[in-house]
């Protein structure tokens, strides 16, 4: 069985991309997802380029992974320096990361007219940038970049710059498709052609890097394994700039499930939506409902044919069990239930289902229809676990809401100014407050916490961390509702609630009393205030 | 030069995706358009399926196109009745289409397991309807249905099925991966002894029909061309069942300027950009950033290091020129740019940066301190030109914010309730308003419409698309900032704007204020009333 081995590149490639950021804490827990999930590589980012980066492997330093070792991307020293002279090298070494991932120009045209450099030069720095690197004790990946160009267009000084890496100690060289101009029968013929030259040392394997410029990254990149590469890079949900990189989230389930390579195990394939799921919601952008294997529609029957068919045979219309990938079959017409997967949480989440209310079945489809009106509970656990507990009678209201009133007022001299009025109640308490905000939901969360402070201090070890509003459902020419999410943490745990609405302040509302709810009933599992 | 066809099929595989619709008209629109940029064969629907698609035929049949054939799509006849007593095929003669397009099964577990027919019989099924509809003076495109996964199963019957079709008279054979599931080597392989197995009949060609499921249909259509096919059926934008079918506007210039295809006009391909974003406004779904060739993000350009390559030479970073497509090349503005970028960036908004007042460095500085405080060019373009405009005292207010109130109330019995109140100025006159709305953002933006609308009529074709808000630098102890940006879309554009500060509903103030601005600017830059 062949081997194959995922470099993810999504917290530097895939940070090129038009409207994707991620700060160095959503680095953190994205680099730990991927781990989680069986990743090999995980890069997160260059050093020498800017300061979020560095800060990022500061901090995953401390961190122990599982599966994925960290590599840190930098360029080849600058020409006529030496390594111990050139900053980029340096904060390669000053990163930590055990894994170096350089690249350099395998194509005459960037060497000679972009960077004015000489061939020899670019060599020289190649060879010496990858052996500076081992002597300091890293495992060095050499990316090629532009390899596929270069190699059209000077086959011989493209092969060179290989050598040169090889000649550095480099054991794993990347064919780049920069541009993402190639053809797949290019790839093929260019990755045997390599695979063929360096055939004697045994010890170098290939690798692919594919932009999806065409259409075809994917696919270039199946095909360079085929044509025996073992590694790809790509990211999760092929963010990257243009149009983005490889598709990890299809490569992955590819390369396990048709190529039969060893590559990583069922149970960590599984985990394949959420990953893909989590990293668009951390990024802030849209899932794509289409996306091969983790999409929402990518299981999805609407043809009546179809529909039929799969009844006698699921494989009649479908290439795959989407359950490998952590996905379900969807038929337009009639929902069918994952009643497995809303078990499995519930008793991840600590709610016993079969207690009281409704069963298995009524409280699927309940949840069902909240994410048919815009719920995302996959992001939202903390009112996921709220809702499981009213579905099935175990809710206990730790506040109810009487009233509020937000005011906001701008003048041009002055800024926004926020205040809002709440009134609740607890037991046979009513409280009544009022406060400040940096806008409606600061100084509802204010008022809102004024109010409970007296009864339940520990709402103070609680903080809002982030919170994004996102406008759904708004292109069908129905009313667009808005949804909500906020994470909060206390000293011991973080945890996300929703809200969605046709109102943002309602949505955010009811964001804002699940994560006070999420909180009290973690704190004070006993002691409960019957209201 | 190799001569290739497109066949489209948007207006019948593509109307099986999730949320794709088209009304008859939408489907007239789309056909003249589709005929304008040199498609060969458009398919319109399925006349037996469903009444809509007959109105369709029955329209088209009486509009002159000047490139296009209009093919009816259908299945092969019933088991056990002839082509006289079966309603599928009378329905495609009855829709006077001059192409019929039937499709037959290919593989053994259909036809058994699914079907419950015996092989011979689904044999004479395809000869027969084939025969029929030729006798009655149609052109026919047999659609071999599940080809791939038959001939995997049963070479032999699969290739029977496909000399039923050639003794039945069909003349071109399109193989279909209806499942999505085939490796682009299997597609090679597959097509190519397809191919040669036929090659006595000579005026046989072939085609293929991929679906994306695993992220590779614009590849295997490729590679299919690469094998020997001529056809290729796709949809405009990939629309389609599940994951979508083989994109037209990936495959269209890739055959043309890479694979060396006689198939379209440089003029007729410069209009694909404007096809695939009238089809996507039409089917009311938000056109893909990241799309290959038509994309706004396919020539965009983010990392310094590209920046300053392509400077020097386009190609360096760049596949292709983007204006083959109808395309342009972007320099995105964002955390990591220099001075280039912005000055890239000026020329291509049309601001002179030397005109007035800061020059080149301070008005990088100025953008950069921006950023640094939280703005995100790079999503805000609209706002960077009025910032541009602002910083070399070149803007022009169309109004003046003097102020305003938003208040939003909720109590237990009743969602919330959103009621904003607004003072602007534009010239000498003072407009004071006031409007409800769904939340405060939204009540604001019906009171400032409500305000402008008698000056300003033109508001009245702008709405807002996208709303999206993050929390920004919430980590760092500081006070979190909030990040608003707003899409917003007229007839002819989608413009975005972005507003930060620590309150929400300033930043969405700032956001939406010029939204207006920018749209104003756009409409009239001559008629401004002095302030």
């Amino acid at each position: 069985m062949k081997k194959a081995f995922f470099y993810d590149t999504t917290l530097r490639d895939g940070m090129q991309g038009e409207n994707i950021f991620f700060s160095t804490e959503d680095k953190i827990k994205i680099a730990k997802r991927l781990d989680d999930a069986g990743i090999h590589y995980i890069e997160g980012g260059w050093p020498g380029s800017n300061p979020g980066a560095e800060h990022f492997f500061e901090e995953i330093h401390h961190i122990k992974l599982k599966n994925a070792k960290i590599a840190a991307f930098g360029s080849t020293r600058r020409p006529d320096k030496t390594c111990d002279q050139d900053a980029n090298i340096q904060a390669l070494i000053k990163s930590k990361a055990p894994v170096v991932t350089i690249f350099g120009k395998s194509w005459d045209l960037h060497v000679e007219t972009i960077m004015q450099n000489t061939k020899k030069e670019n060599l020289a720095m190649i060879q010496d940038s990858v052996s500076y690197l081992i002597r300091h004790g890293r495992e060095v990946i050499y990316d090629a970049e532009h390899f596929f160009d270069g190699y059209k267009a000077n086959p011989d000084y493209a092969s060179q710059t290989l050598e040169a890496a090889v000649k550095g100690g480099a054991r794993c060289l990347v064919l780049c498709d920069t541009n993402g101009g190639s053809m797949p029968c290019e790839i093929e013929t260019f990755t045997r052609a390599m695979v063929d030259r360096f055939k004697s040392h045994t010890d170098v394997i290939f690798g692919i890097h594919t932009h999806n410029d065409c259409a075809m990254a994917v696919a270039n990149s199946i095909t360079a394994v085929h044509a025996g590469a073992a590694m790809v890079q790509g990211t999760i949900n092929g963010y990257g700039e243009r149009c983005g990189n490889a598709d990890l989230t299809a490569i992955i389930p590819i390369l396990a499930l048709k190529m039969n390579c060893d590559c990583i195990s069922h149970e960590n394939l599984e985990k394949l939506l959420n990953l893909s799921r989590f990293i668009s919601e951390t990024a802030n952008v849209p899932p794509v409902n289409s996306r091969p294997f983790v999409g929402k529609s990518a299981f999805a029957h609407k043809g009546g044919v179809h529909v039929s068919a799969i009844m006698k045979n699921p494989r009649a219309y479908e290439h795959m069990a989407p359950e490998l990938v952590g996905n379900k079959r969807r038929v337009i017409v009639s929902e069918q239930s994952g009643k497995s997967n809303i078990e499995y949480k519930a008793r991840e989440l600590g709610v016993d289902l079969g207690e009281n209310g409704m069963n298995g079945h009524q409280i699927v489809s309940s949840i069902k229809d909240l994410e048919d009106y815009g719920y995302e509970f996959d992001a939202a656990e903390g009112s996921l676990k709220l809702i499981m507990e009213k579905l099935t009678d175990q809710f206990t209201p730790r506040f109810e809401l009487e009233s509020f009133r937000v005011v906001v007022e701008k003048d041009k001299e002055r800024p926004c100014y926020s205040h809002a009025m709440i009134k609740i109640r607890v037991g046979h308490t009513t409280e009544i407050t009022s406060a400040e905000g940096d806008g409606p939901v600061s100084a509802l969360d204010n008022a809102l916490r004024k109010a409970l402070t007296t009864i339940y201090p520990q709402i103070n070890t609680m903080h809002l961390v982030d919170f994004k509003v996102r406008v759904i459902d708004g292109m069908d020419g129905t009313a667009a509702k808005v949804r909500v999410l906020i994470e909060s943490r206390d000293e011991n745990s973080i945890f996300s609630t929703i809200g969605v609405s046709e109102d943002i302040i309602e949505a955010s509302w009811q964001a804002l009393a699940d994560s006070f709810q999420y909180k009290l009933s973690l704190d004070n599992p006993d002691k409960v205030i019957s209201l």
